[in-house]
């Protein structure tokens, strides 16, 4: 499973991590997954920007757009689509929390297959299974993309079927935040709706562009907070991220919704 | 700095760590601390008992002991006392958040130098930061000592100062939980009081060996909700780990507390 998977750290494809890396020894770092079409990176400026913005949360000086765009280009060839996931650390440091004066960042770039999603996704739309894990609030980190994902993985873990998708996740008071993988937009008449991720949650790059599109689509956007009860009372719901751009929910639970056209203009809005 | 550690990934001495490795891509694994004299891990059986609980709440099979103590024994001398830092991981996976069918579990021993703590540590006490990070609820993952820890990197990021040797770390609401690198105790006339920890926080092995020194201290032990406020009015406050074992507090912000007895005791006790 993990040979069709190849790797370059540091632009060297034959390094490994040193376990005193920071991003292994804390998760002390964040991370982007984008698709390669061409050997060029879907969307690199929004990518870039955000990499560079989460890194500064956290106090990492994220390595230059040319370095980055240099180990992307030596991965990928042209006539290929497959998945980048770009990650960067704080580099090593010694044993405890405290960041040595000096850090150098470490680059790592993960090679992957683009996954084949099922063809009824884009036709009818997904399921969604409704989380038991709760995310925490922590607004310190809230909104950025970091390596601490536990929370993600035992998610994840909850369910094994098919024909869910993605597994929604709500926070400690039962506000919807996201799902593991995907963002999520609530449509009720013409307004869309997107949790706000002030305390908790990762604001992906295409939920970003969504919002950005809203002109486009005649919608209003509105990001607010909304409660389970909220969205299983909306005209349509869509889920979203960088690499499948966005689906319809057909099911939550016992919610189903009909079929809709909004996530196949979002599709194609975000691929122009 | 990091040329005094040397590190052993799956009992090799010359092996990094795979970047789809899922400690390092989503912080997806557990660790311990320990202190090795003379080839003897101190308190193994605890430390042990403890990874292989830690590692059960997130679904991973720890390593067997044997091959952990094969692990330790081949990196750490008679005659020498140094720090083992163990981590188990849940292995390499492919992209995303859902771990493989099968995992092999990855096991990673870092040793480095005993940390040389200043004399006036143990006579007069140590004094705390109070950290403006506070510590989010995660009951699915309080107590157990995973890898997602930039809240505790954050944290320890707030103050420079030689003369502050900790952080004490609140919860959202403002109660005493732990410090980044210690847990601790509060005592009010014959009682200890200690944090509960079923939201947040890491339940480490001398917090736990402390409870159990109760009867042989006199003390009573409570392990309750405890407020800034509270702590501040403590006869007492004492923080613990695995390497220095317990040291009184002497300071936390304007609130200074003389020298007792209670922190060397424990010591004494620890070492017995």
């Amino acid at each position: 499973m993990t040979r069709s998977h190849t790797y370059l750290v540091n632009g060297s494809f034959s390094q490994g991590i040193s376990p005193l890396d920071r991003g292994f020894t804390y998760g002390d770092g964040v991370f982007r997954t984008i698709v390669m079409r061409n050997s060029v990176p879907d969307s690199w400026p929004q990518h870039y920007q955000k990499l560079v913005a989460d890194c500064a949360v956290i106090g990492i000086v994220c390595p230059s757009a040319e370095l980055l765009m240099n180990d992307l280009q030596q991965m990928f060839a042209i006539d290929e689509i497959a998945v980048a996931k770009v990650v960067i650390t704080r580099g090593e440091g010694a044993r405890g929390y405290a960041p040595p004066a000096v850090t150098t960042p470490m680059r790592v770039v993960i090679k992957s297959p683009m996954p084949q999603y099922a063809v009824n996704n884009f036709i009818h739309g997904v399921n969604l299974h409704v989380c038991e894990m709760r995310l925490s609030y922590q607004p310190k980190l809230a909104g950025i993309k970091h390596l601490n994902r536990l929370e993600n993985v035992m998610a994840r873990m909850e369910w094994q079927e098919d024909t869910i998708f993605d597994g929604l996740l709500l926070d400690q008071q039962g506000n919807v935040i996201e799902c593991t993988m995907s963002n999520i937009f609530a449509r009720f008449d013409q307004t869309l709706i997107t949790p706000d991720l002030g305390r908790c949650g990762v604001m992906g790059v295409t939920r970003q562009r969504i919002i950005g599109l809203a002109a486009m689509l005649k919608m209003n956007i509105e990001v607010s907070e909304i409660s389970m009860d909220r969205l299983l009372r909306a005209d349509e719901v869509i889920v979203c991220n960088s690499l499948y751009g966005a689906f319809q929910v057909a099911k939550i639970a016992d919610t189903t919704w009909p079929q809709h056209a909004l996530a196949k203009i979002i599709r194609s809005a975000l691929n122009t």
